[in-house]
C-alpha cells in the first residue's frame, strides 16, 4: 500500500516531467526548423507573438481538456468525493473552487515551461521587440529619421539584411534583448516555483484534514472510483448480455445453445 | 475495468496523434521531394492549390470512410444505441446531427493538421502567391510594366530565376510570404482548438446525462457491440450449420458420424 | 532487518548521488547551451546571479516540496513519532527543530551540488563579476576614466567585442576571475562537507539514544508508517466497496450476481 501510494505520487511527478521535457525538445526543434523572423516593422511584434502565444493557448486548453476533473466539474453533477461530507452551500462553493485551482495548476505546467524556455532561449523575444529598441545603441550618427531607425533596427534579427558598418551595434542589440528575455524567463520560473510553493503551504496549514487523513481521502477516493468503474464495466455487461439475448435468443460465449432464435427483418 | 476505460480514452488520443505525426512526416518528406515550384504567371497558384487542396480532401474522404459509425448512419437503420431511450422523432433527429457532428470531427483531424502543417512550413504558400505581392516591395525602379513585374515576382520561389539585383528584394518577400503563411497557420490551430473545446463544453453542459453516467453508457454500448458481434458470430456459425447438416446429413467436424447422406443432383 | 535497514541507507546515498550527478550534467548543458553574457555595465551582474541564484532557489524549494515531513510538520497535527514519549513543550520544540534541520540538510544538497558546479566551471562568475576587477590590470594607459574603464572590463567575456590591443589583458582578467571562482567552489565544497560531519558527530553525541537505541527507533518508525499505510489502503477499500454495492446491487470482482440494480437518473 506504501508502494502504491508512493507510486501514484510519482506517477504525477514523471507526467509533469515528461510534459515539461516534451515542451522543452518540442520547443528546441520548432525554433530551429521553422522559425524565421519577417524582418519588418510591424510584422516582427505579431508574428513573434503569435509563435510565442499560440502554442502556448493549445497546451493550456489540451492540458484542461486531457483532465478527467474538468469535465465532472462542467457535467456539474455528484462526484464520488461530493457524495462524502459537504451538504453545506458555502462548503460545495469552496470545493468548486478547490477543484478549479486544481485543475488549473495542472494546465498551467505546460505553457508555463513554454513560455519560459521560450524566453531563456531568446530568439522570439529578439524578433518581436527588435524595432522598439531605444535610440541609445546608435550614438554617433543620429542624423537619421525614427521611421528609418525603425527599419533598421527592425531588420536586425537576420544577419543577412544588415549592412557590415552596423555589425557592431546589431551585436550588442541582440546582446541586450537576449539579457531582457532570458532575465524575465528566469523571473517567471522563480515567480511561478514561490508561488505555488507558497499556496500549497497555505493550503495545508489551512486545511481541516491532518497529514495522514489528507492521504486517508486521497486513497479512499482513489479505491472508490476503481471500484465504482470495475462494478459499471460488470453492470453494464451484464445488462447488455440480457439485451443481446433477447433479441437472439440465446447468451453469447454459452457452449450448448438449444435452440436459437432468427431475428425479424423488422427488428434489424 | 479502470485500466480497460483508460485504455479506451489513451487509445483515441493516441490514434490521434499517430494522425497528426503521420501527417506532419508525410508534408515534410512530401515537400520537400515533389514539391518544385512552376515558377511561372498563372501556373504557380494552381499548382499550390494542387498541392495544398487535394491531399486535405484525399485525407478527409479516407477520414470518412474509415469510421464505422459513417456506414451505420448511411444505411439509415436504427443503431443499438438508438435501442435506448429516443422513439421521439426530434430526438432522433438530435442524435443523427450529434452522430455526424461526432464523425466530421474525427474526419477533421488529419486534414486540418495537413494545412497547418502546410502553412507553417510556408513553402507551398509561397510558391501559390508570390505574383499577387503588391508594389510596395519595388521601390526603386517602378518603369516596368505591371505584367513584366507579376513575372519577375512569379520566379521568386525558384532562386535560380532571380537575377542577382533582386536578390535583397526576393528574401524580403519571401520573409514577407513566409510570415503570412505562418501566422495564418497559427490562427487556424488557435480558432480549430479553441471551437471544439469550446462545443464540447457546451455539449457536456446542455448533456442530460452527468459525468459518471456518461461513462457508464460510453461503457455499455462498447460492451453491448462486443457482444452483439460475438453472439452474431455464433448465431451465423450455427444457422449456417444447420443448412449444411441438412444438405450433407451430419454436422461438419463431429466424432462419430452414423450415417451420410447422399445429395441428389437436383439439390446441387 | 539488518539488510533491509542497510538498503535503507544505500537508497539515501543513491538518490543523494542521483541528485548531485543531474545537477552537474544540467548545469554543463545549460551553460553551454543557454548562457550568453549580456557584457555591458550593469547588466552583467543582474545576468549572473539569475543565472546562478534562480535555478538554486528552484533546486531548494523543490528538494522542501518533495519531502513527505514537510507536509507533515507544515499541516502541524500530531506525527507517529510524536505519539511515542514526548508530552512536554520543549521537547516538542526540540523535535520540531531537528526535523527541520534534517528537512533542510537533505533539500539542501541540490542547491549547494548547483552552486559548487557552477562555481567550478567559472563562467557565470566571469561574465558577473568582471567589471568590478581593480585598476592593476590596466598599468599603462591609465588615462581613461573610471566609467570607461569599467564599460570596456564589462566586455571582456564577450571575445568578439574586445578590441585586439586589450587582448592580453583580457586573458589576464579572464585567468584571475576563473582563479578566484574555483577556489571559492572548493572551498564552499569543504566547507559543507566538514559542517554535515561535524553536526552528525554532535548530534551523536547530545543524542539520548544510544547508537543501537537510534537504529531500533529508526526502524520502529520505518515499520510503523508501512503497516499505518496498508492498514489504510485496506480499511478505505472495504469502505468504498459498502458505498459501491449500495449503488449497484452487487460487489465488484464476484463471480455468481443474482440480479443487477438499474440506478435511476437523479442518482447519477
Amino acid at each position: 500500500a506504501h508502494v502504491s501510494l508512493f507510486m501514484l505520487e510519482v506517477k504525477v511527478i514523471i507526467a509533469n516531467a515528461i510534459i515539461a521535457i516534451l515542451t522543452i525538445g518540442g520547443q528546441q526543434l520548432f525554433s530551429f526548423f521553422t522559425f524565421s523572423c519577417p524582418c519588418h516593422v510591424g510584422q516582427n511584434l505579431i508574428y513573434g507573438l503569435a509563435f510565442l502565444g499560440v502554442p502556448a493557448l493549445i497546451l493550456l486548453i489540451v492540458g484542461y481538456a486531457l483532465n478527467n476533473q474538468t469535465w465532472r466539474l462542467v457535467t456539474g453533477k455528484r462526484s464520488p468525493l461530493q457524495q462524502e461530507g459537504t451538504r453545506n452551500h458555502l462548503l460545495q462553493c469552496k470545493l468548486t473552487c478547490f477543484v478549479l485551482c486544481s485543475i488549473t495548476g495542472r494546465a498551467l505546467v505546460a505553457p508555463v515551461t513554454w513560455l519560459a524556455v521560450t524566453l531563456i532561449n531568446g530568439s522570439f523575444y529578439v524578433c518581436a521587440v527588435s524595432e522598439y529598441v531605444s535610440t541609445y545603441y546608435f550614438g554617433g550618427n543620429s542624423n537619421i529619421t525614427a521611421s528609418e531607425r525603425r527599419k533598421i533596427l527592425a531588420a536586425f534579427p537576420c544577419s543577412q539584411l544588415v549592412p557590415p558598418e552596423l555589425s557592431r551595434a546589431k551585436d550588442e542589440v541582440i546582446l541586450l534583448l537576449r539579457y531582457q528575455s532570458q532575465v524575465a524567463g528566469w523571473l517567471l520560473i522563480a515567480v511561478v516555483v514561490i508561488t505555488v510553493f507558497l499556496s500549497y503551504c497555505l493550503a495545508s496549514c489551512f486545511s481541516p484534514l491532518s497529514f495522514l487523513h489528507f492521504r486517508y481521502w486521497t486513497k479512499y477516493v482513489h479505491n472508490e472510483q476503481e471500484l465504482f468503474d470495475e462494478a459499471m464495466d460488470q453492470h453494464s455487461r451484464l445488462y447488455a448480455m440480457q439485451h443481446v439475448r433477447k433479441f437472439f435468443g440465446f447468451a453469447p460465449g454459452s457452449e450448448n445453445v438449444k435452440e436459437i432464435r432468427i431475428p425479424s427483418l423488422r427488428e434489424w
